[in-house]
């Protein structure tokens, strides 16, 4: 195999064949292929696609490249949920512990920051202590004993997949539907799922902010499922602005806290309880979305679900106490208050400016090796729609210096735009997408 | 710079700015932006395009990556030509004497055998001794004193080009014409000009074999030098057969040499004196290109260019003595006549078959590891349109040994095609291609 052959032939939009891409992803994942080579090829695989012969392809040769999370002797529904990625998201977090604490197993496989949102595994590890770097086993065993586990993309599962992924953020290749599609079932098929939820996020802060095109990823990745005995459901979700308030990695973990208590943001609530409903109802452990948010509503006022949260954290080494006490979280040395500049409405908080702000404040990666700092960040209250008088607080800025907050300042007046009137924000929860097709979603009644 | 960013805004059809190219080029020349954002840049660059604009910031960014040729002080017209790559193609072993012999200095920066074609640096070295590794002050001096040096590109020159030309090649980004442009006028520009002239080959051994695009690459040259007082004139020439007989380092060396004492093939002095007479009308030193064509075959008869040859050769190291016997040079053990096989008329002469014939008689490069034998090759007297009769000799095969002989032979069965009736070879000189556009050339009257 000559990689710039191949480079070319994709290039001028030929399609490589499925022995060529289980070459490819081995010698790739072995080191054998370069980066830069891979890099060039996902860039031409941005302009001239994959066929679904060729995605399937790509997803199976990504399984084969390592292990799989051996849950098959468990007699629990096992389900996990994915979102495509936003700004604010912190849904994982709330999630995870919330649908284990009402019986159904939850073995979680999560990624860190990309392009310009944020990853669960990096808001986990802002969490002293807490490892996300689980062998398989040792997820297998905790998903066993406390019916979760909140893990990385281990070096077992799917490498060539954690090697590529990372890759695609630092090239900007990451918004390609068939590229999406893979990567998320090949790591989602290793888990050993009776099934699986997606919150495809839809909207300017979306990878993929074309509703359209949204959608036809829901599609690739129920259809992937579907041939592999793992049923899917998808939501289509509002990324026109961040989800709940708090942007940013420890402060999303508080407000996840919050949200755990019964005093989140309303919005993540809904998108919460839309999701895992779709997850008790795939569990068989709900027959109705009603009686599947009030069983959710009920553990989190009972303190159920916070109490599995501390749980998993202290099964995975991190200090199970901030539960209770959020100081003991890092915090940035630097805060302000962001303030409307006009009276008017809140016409837009634009999320990818948002998300980009983060990076800067230097809570997101530029390249594969940055640090980040888990303080930083934005907790942005201002919502569309609002009125707002002159004056009033709309965000507080957390940096690490002076420079940072001027730096948070500046994204901020870009993301934020007061009008006259308010704009349209999207539905937070639209369309559930099935294999059977697509429909309105609607809140259960009370 | 989020390099990311700037990836996404390209792979978008958007524009990278001035002071980011800046910016880009220095970071990845000191290794701080790696090879993979590179490569997907240059890919989305091969799908977006760059325009004037962006194609002058990353020349000027290049050429700031390294020294430049100090000759500034110089009174005298400096001149260059460069060819854009053929089969047979010594022009520059002839121009550069031959124009030094007229006054005019000649700072000629050459590259090695690239693909199917012969590189100039490949073919000085077949002179014993011969030093093509001068550092620019050594270079400079040598032009002040005698008028001409000829080198490779430098470590000092442009190393951001030369790190960015050996990933386009590993990763099938190579055929851009703006990447082209910039590669090569990053480097000529370099050398402190006056004048350029272009040897922009078109037909089937052409890198661009399209005329079209072979038009677009020198108008895109000619923009970027007249964007920096730097006139560049381009001569488009055939490149549908080799140009002279001799294809092979030393063989090539003999038949420049031949040239400069005036003996040498017609098709080769017509393209030399073509594109010389250029060099002489923008030095200033001709007026008409009737005159130029004078000078020089005046320089040829009075054996002032030979002159000039063996003075350089001796600055540079090398051994002089071959002007007058060309025994000195590398001479391969086994000879035999390739003859033809029926009567008829030779109707092609493909120089990619020719080329890549000589690569297998071990005189050119698969990997830039290769080691080159400078003595094998083909000295191929046929030409498109001649009249054969069988067992007539058309071309003689140098090389190592029996099995050489055999690879020649059957290069050359596929190279060479004799037909009942003559082909449509391409005009030796079409186009002469100036900043106000393109015309007809013609050879001037006697």
């Amino acid at each position: 195999m000559i990689v710039p052959r191949l480079i070319e032939r994709k290039r001028e939009g030929g399609r490589i064949e499925e022995d060529e891409w289980h070459e490819l992803v081995r010698d790739y994942a072995a080191g054998k292929v370069p980066d830069y080579q891979m890099s060039a090829l996902l860039m031409a695989i941005y302009f001239r696609g994959l066929d679904r012969g060729e995605t399937n392809a790509l997803t199976d040769a990504m399984i084969s490249s390592g292990g799989q999370l051996e849950l098959g002797h468990l007699t629990t529904a096992r389900i996990d949920k994915h979102s495509t990625g936003g700004v604010g998201d912190k849904v994982s977090l709330i999630l995870a512990p919330l649908i284990a604490s009402l019986g159904v197993a939850v073995p979680m496989m999560s990624g860190r920051g990309l392009g310009h949102t944020g990853g669960t595994l990096d808001k986990l590890e802002s969490i002293p202590g807490f490892r996300t770097d689980l062998t398989l086993k040792e997820a297998a065993r905790q998903v066993e004993r406390i019916g979760c586990a909140l893990i990385g993309q281990t070096r077992e599962i799917a490498p060539a997949d954690r090697k590529l992924y990372a890759l695609r953020d630092a090239t900007a290749t990451v918004e390609v539907i068939p590229l999406i599609a893979a990567s998320i079932m090949s790591k989602k098929l290793a888990e050993g799922l009776t099934g699986l939820v997606l919150d495809v996020k839809q909207g300017s802060g979306a990878f993929i902010a074309d509703p359209d095109r949204a959608q036809k990823l829901a599609r690739a990745m129920i259809e992937l499922g579907a041939d592999r005995g793992c049923p899917v459901i998808a939501l289509m979700t509002a990324m026109d602005r961040p989800l709940g308030f708090a942007c940013g990695n420890a402060l999303e973990v508080r407000e996840s806290i919050d949200a755990l208590r019964g005093t989140g943001p309303a919005d993540l609530m809904e998108v919460t309880y839309a999701l895992g409903a779709e997850m008790l109802i795939l569990a068989g452990a709900a027959s109705t979305s009603a009686q599947a948010w009030a069983m959710m509503q009920d553990s989190i006022s009972s303190g159920h679900a916070l109490e599995k949260f501390a749980q998993i954290i202290e099964a995975q080494g991190g200090d199970a106490r901030i539960v209770e006490r959020q100081e003991i979280l890092p915090s940035a040395p630097k805060r302000e208050e962001f303030t409307a500049a006009r009276d008017g409405v809140i016409v837009e908080v634009a999320p990818r400016t948002v998300g980009h702000g983060v990076i800067s404040l230097r809570g997101g990666r530029r390249t594969m090796e940055d640090l980040i700092d888990p303080s930083v960040g934005f907790v942005i209250t201002a919502k569309p729609g609002d009125k707002v008088k002159r004056g009033a607080s709309l965000a507080t800025i957390h940096a690490l210096d002076e420079a940072g907050i001027r730096e948070g300042m500046n994204a901020l007046a870009e993301a934020i735009t007061i009008g006259d009137e308010g704009g349209e924000p999207l539905s937070l929860v639209s369309h559930r997408i099935t294999a059977d097709g697509v429909a309105r979603w609607a809140r259960p009644e009370a």
